[in-house]
């Protein structure tokens, strides 16, 4: 029978704003884990996340990771793992999220302070990290504070696994996972992720799939030292010419791939599944409000949502070394190094991405016929992942969206990377399931990120309403 | 007869000490014009220069600029401007210089504090504008106060303009120097410039020529804002793949402009011209030593000199808005501006080189069939210039030169840019003279710029001695 939620949902409401000062305060702390100077604010931020956990009664670790490799000088952010409840009777539920976010600076173009929540009259709560993934992280605390609140029994043993190196590729995490797969996580019985997005900004979707993401540095480097384009240019080989026209070399602008080889490791589209698309709830609309523009690739819906799911993308984003600030700088820069990932799919194993881009590379290099020095180098890499939909944790999950949102959720698949996913299922050898809370146009990633007040709060019900279906669902493969 | 000059040479040995302070008093205002920040620093050390020149007994003035075009909340620095001396049967030599900088942080990869003169035990003086242009700006006063203290007639009237928006392109400049040029500057007999370098480290030089420079912006923008490259990676046109494609279709490796008809524009090579770079003292390994690397374009000395004095040049500086910063950012940017400038020469207008820059890029741009949007545009454009070497204020300063270091000077051009050094000839009607204090190794616009203690010292006892000698030259054209 369907578990009873109402007294819950009553109180995740009467909740609501304390719920997002919670938020504000967890907004406040720049935990920006690409920015070295930074990292005692990404710490602090965990042991924020490890006192609240406490103070609603659960057992809480903060796991060290050691030093950051290639940045001895670093300690990694600890994990924050914590077990709330431990009823053998009782599934248990493992969740993972991450307390670090992306640099943000007023200067980038935000409308509000990056790291101050600001809800506008819309509802829309602007922050960094409001939506990615602070909002999803802080609706497991949440709920169990609305179960206490409301006297109704927790259905399931949560474990909680809290990262602060997601946006810097999980660095050190992989290992830990791995260590305590059969310790700390050892009576998990699924794993449930909230770090991704609806497709659209009105329905729901449960996600089995999600790209890989391989992410790249090119250097060029020639000169001791930057030079005066005036005395030099001309004489010198530049670095930055070498740089841009390899650059230039790895994609067009219709996002077709140039590099030889990519395009065979991805796994042939089927029948079967071309026929899944046109039901998903997406329209290119969704596409144009979220880009902000129509300056899109592709035409029609199918298209696209494969571009996304299925296909590998590259991006350049941008050159280390060069001049990057407004107005006018006549320097020839002596090293540059040049930004870029390949998002990856079925079956493009890393490796093979890794030869095939550095091959392809060292000759578009060789071509030029340059005296400077090129250094190709993977920054990081995360394999991607793709689940069986059909297990009892989606269908508990898809009941879940149901009660709360009134709908059958969506089946989708990402084109986004969490690297962790795959490694929590091949850890645990149980079903993974992602379970969005944020929507298409919460900006994660750039300027103005924001999380909808309404996806927060109803993100809360789901959250719990999740952990009773599947306390309830039967077993399943 | 040969001007009397121990006695001033004497002092200038005897205040070495104070004028190198005098420099690091200067070098410690960090007079960045490029950077709206560094602003009222600017102004500062306008002041710092006017101060000096008051306390020597000048009459000065700071004229106002007014507003910076296409930024009218910024006010320009002033045109500091001074007489030394008002004697009717003396000649009036105009000297210009500029009091701002290039930009410079110690996150750059500076070995020192740009900001602070650091004197090493080869007596090198490290600092940003340390030879670009504070030292040879403060040479002109040196020399005046190391008159008085020897008690040596000074032998001409001395005009000064001292200007703070040389490196952002002079702005506001050429108009003013246009309306003074029959009023403050009228009774000018010939202008010497001391803003330029040395070919090498051992031989001095008077400088005739210099190329101009047009710099140019390339801004490609699609989305509304920064995108998760993760989420629309192979969905959305992305600008940066546009905007590396364009910057790489620019130049080659080798220094080849691939611009259709700018190569027309330039003066053909005659024999005559071609039979002076053997004479030149000038190695490759002079070229190496200041590149840091033997990465250069020509294997020998005379295309070498050919390349950075005679024909034109195009380097690419960087990319803004695009990422910047060490690590890694999954960002697809959503507005990205190119910044390159090429370097001209006789006989490229500079309106004909926007012409043919704005039709081949945006050629370039259409052939990729982006949805996105392309503005390219001029930041700034200063002409080349050529005068004639034969002019008694040459030969004038041929014999300093001489008297100081004991060998005749090389007559050269330069490949870099002083746009007023033009707007000096054409609004004044006289001839221009480029008088260098540093040498080839002292990274001007790049990391670690310094100006050899020796370069200072004796460059001071120069400009004085060129003012003796140009009192006593015979009339010439």
């Amino acid at each position: 029978m369907a578990p009873q939620l109402d007294g819950y949902f009553k109180q995740v409401d009467t909740l609501s704003d304390h719920f997002i000062e919670r938020l504000r305060k967890a907004v406040a702390i720049p935990s920006v884990s690409a920015d070295e100077e930074r990292r005692p604010d990404v710490v602090r931020m965990g042991e924020f996340l490890a006192d609240e956990l406490s103070a609603l009664g659960a057992q809480v670790e903060k796991r060290p990771l050691g030093k950051q490799p290639g940045k001895e000088h670093l300690e990694l952010p600890p994990v924050v793992i914590a077990r709330y409840g431990n009823d053998k009777n009782k599934r248990t539920i493992l969740v993972y999220g991450h307390y670090d976010v992306q640099p943000a600076g007023k200067e980038d173009g935000w409308a509000t302070e990056p790291f101050e929540l600001t809800v506008d009259d819309k509802g829309r709560m602007y922050g960094r990290g409001s939506t990615d993934d602070k909002g999803p992280v802080l609706g497991w605390l949440n709920a169990i504070e609305a179960h206490q609140k409301a006297g109704v029994d927790f259905p399931v043993n949560l474990l909680m696994c809290f990262e602060g190196m997601e946006e810097y590729g999980s660095e050190g995490l992989d290992d830990f996972i791995k260590a305590e797969a059969d310790k700390y996580f050892a009576d998990a019985d699924a794993v449930c992720i909230s770090d991704n997005y609806w497709l659209g900004t009105e329905k729901p979707c449960l996600t089995y799939g999600l790209r890989g993401c391989s992410y790249y540095s090119v250097e060029v480097s020639g000169p001791g030292q930057d030079l005066h384009s005036g005395v030099f240019g001309g004489t010198a080989q530049e670095p930055m010419t070498d740089l841009v026209r390899i650059l230039g070399s790895l994609v067009d602008t219709h996002g077709k791939i140039q590099i030889p080889g990519l395009a065979e490791l991805v796994a042939p589209l089927t029948d079967d599944e071309k026929s899944l698309y046109g039901n998903i709830a997406f329209e290119m609309s969704n596409l144009y409000e979220s880009l902000g523009s129509e300056t899109s690739i592709h035409p029609d819906k199918e298209k696209t949502l494969m571009a996304r799911w299925r296909y590998p993308s590259l991006s350049v984003h941008g050159i280390e070394g060069a001049f990057s600030q407004p107005g006018a700088k006549t320097v020839i820069p002596a090293k540059v190094i040049g930004k870029f990932s390949i998002r990856t799919v079925p079956n493009m194993e890393p490796e093979d991405v890794d030869r095939l881009v550095f091959k392809y590379v060292d000759e578009q290099f060789k071509n030029l016929g340059s005296k400077n020095t090129l250094n190709c180098t993977l920054q990081h890499a995360g394999k991607w992942w793709v689940a069986s939909p059909k297990h009892w944790n989606f269908s508990a999950a898809a009941k879940a969206v149901e009660r709360v949102w009134g709908v059958q959720p969506d089946l989708t698949r990402e084109g986004g990377s969490i690297p962790v996913t795959l490694t929590f299922e091949q850890a645990t050898g149980k079903n993974v399931l992602l379970l969005p809370m944020g929507s298409s146009t919460d900006a994660a990633h750039s300027i103005n990120e924001k999380l909808d007040k309404r996806n927060y709060i109803e993100g809360i019900k789901l959250l719990g309403a999740y952990l009773h279906y599947v306390a309830e669902e039967p077993m399943s493969n």
